[in-house]
């Protein structure tokens, strides 16, 4: 099958609603300060460091199915800690339902979310007679002190390395969340691990969980953060068979991390280790424009010197 | 101005819906296990104890009062933090938004609650194209190690004490939220530091806010699941001048706490010193039968051998 250009490629990612709200995100950066853009807070706490996140499930997913928004409403908190090299132990969760069978629907999600990623939920709060379902969880995660992998900390020269799980499929419903959780836990737990072993061992500068925004658009938000610019090459993006490049790219994945870093043949080899398809996808460059690059073609997708995916200009 | 009949304030009590929506709570049981009925969940970490809690705010909260609504969603999680006698320190927050207006006055009010008791957010999340305002926050506290107050642990012959500010008033549109907050944020800390001295000094046996489930709701939470029984003489309650009787006992107060104690007159004098008003109310017992009393009237509140505030039966 002919693959898109370039062109339609940009096109439809920069459209894309899970890049594009993204820019609502920049109305927090007078709350959050110093935090802005990552994926957890954190503060230190004697010999830990204490990754603490939150999010909420977009009314589009449970509008599609209770059960997934459920489970993911643990696994979208679960990236979000692995992805500073914390490891996730404690959640709490608000859920508003329209009913009881909501209620009970969303939560077994979240039970068996708990249960697979080993997550112990300390609270939880209902609003049994809500006019919508919503789930929001917060989560807490551990680190070994001055281990934690920041999001604005990628360096020029740096490569730009994918890490993700390609054994999967898309949720029938849902395009861009590609299932690659139906699994023995324990394989699940091992590829989240490879950012707790590159954390501790200083392997990489910067990294996030490929999320919302997509697999390009997480990389350019790491990007922009970190003030800086670079490339990433499509065609070197690990992809499964079974979707389309343009779908994949807009993908939120089971499992996936894009890291910035200065050891990349360590990085693919531990990644590959812990289970993941690895490979060197870009690198990282001071000019605050990042490029796409398919085939022998190159163009912009974001200038960072007059436009924002987080909202700050 | 006469007091409405025992029997009146007991019907009324019993229909006010911050009360009877607790009954939903009983769902999350299995999620929570231990923590059920907590006011926060905690884990210990070297010599801390951390206190874990969240909380979503009412639609109706919302649909009265945005600005409200986003600074009592820092302060309802400050109380079940310092309910269990720890120190709020961070917060996390997921804001869903109809629209730019609607989000940016529910921040304000966020901010300004962060600004009042001191809690630093680490991470905030958007939806921006929601069909429905609300916010939950989810917070982090920190208590010296083994000094938590816990919900389930009042014992028989305890006293019950209720402390509360009683110098403010009701929200125009929302007549069962006692604002008491218009004050330097010093004296609110302040008042609020009640409880974590009691916690260091292990003055209580056990002890809630004040909250949703109004003042005698609170108490009848804290006897259900403490397997317990007892009164309330609604006479000994502290009372604002300017609000009526059962519109207060339904009240969720600026700042109030219920303790179960076998030191009421060292507690009483500690709140006092702290600011606030507080009386022995009444007695805890193992009769798990809670009893109204008014003048010379006495009545069955609840029954928790065969009916449940939490949903439990």
């Amino acid at each position: 099958m002919r693959s898109p250009s370039l062109d339609v490629i940009i096109h439809e990612l920069r459209e894309y609603p899970g890049l594009t709200r993204k820019k609502s995100a920049g109305s927090f950066r007078d709350l959050v300060g110093e935090f802005f853009g990552e994926d957890a807070g954190f503060f230190n706490l004697g010999e830990f460091d204490i990754a603490f996140t939150i999010d909420g499930i977009w009314h589009k997913v449970l509008d599609a199915d209770l059960y997934w928004g459920g489970f993911i409403s643990v696994l979208v908190n679960v990236h979000d800690i692995y992805a500073m090299g914390a490891r996730p132990k404690f959640a709490v969760d608000v859920i508003s339902a329209k009913d009881k069978e909501s209620l009970e629907i969303m939560k077994k999600g979240i039970i068996d979310g708990a249960k697979t990623y080993r997550v112990v939920f300390l609270k939880g709060h209902v609003h049994p007679d809500s006019y919508y379902n919503s789930i929001d969880v917060a989560m807490i995660g551990l680190a070994r002190k001055g281990s934690l992998i920041r999001s604005n900390t990628a360096k020029e020269g740096d490569s730009i390395v994918i890490a993700v799980d390609t054994d999967g499929k898309p949720h029938e419903k849902l395009p861009y969340n590609f299932d690659s959780t139906k699994k023995d836990p324990e394989i699940l737990i091992k590829q989240l691990e490879s950012m707790v072993y590159l954390a501790e061992k200083n392997l990489v500068n910067a990294g996030k969980d490929l999320s919302n925004a997509g697999i390009v658009g997480t990389i350019g938000m790491m990007l922009e953060v970190s003030g800086k610019g670079g490339y990433v090459d499509i065609g070197k993006i690990p992809m499964p068979k079974n979707v389309e490049v343009i779908q994949w790219l807009k993908t939120y994945p089971g499992c996936g991390f894009c890291v910035s870093t200065s050891y990349p043949e360590e990085v693919i080899d531990v990644f590959r280790r812990h289970g993941l398809e690895a490979a060197v996808v870009g690198e990282v460059n001071s000019s605050r424009v990042f490029t796409l690059r398919l085939n022998l073609d190159e163009k912009v997708f974001y200038d960072f010197r007059n436009e924002s995916i987080l909202g700050l200009v």
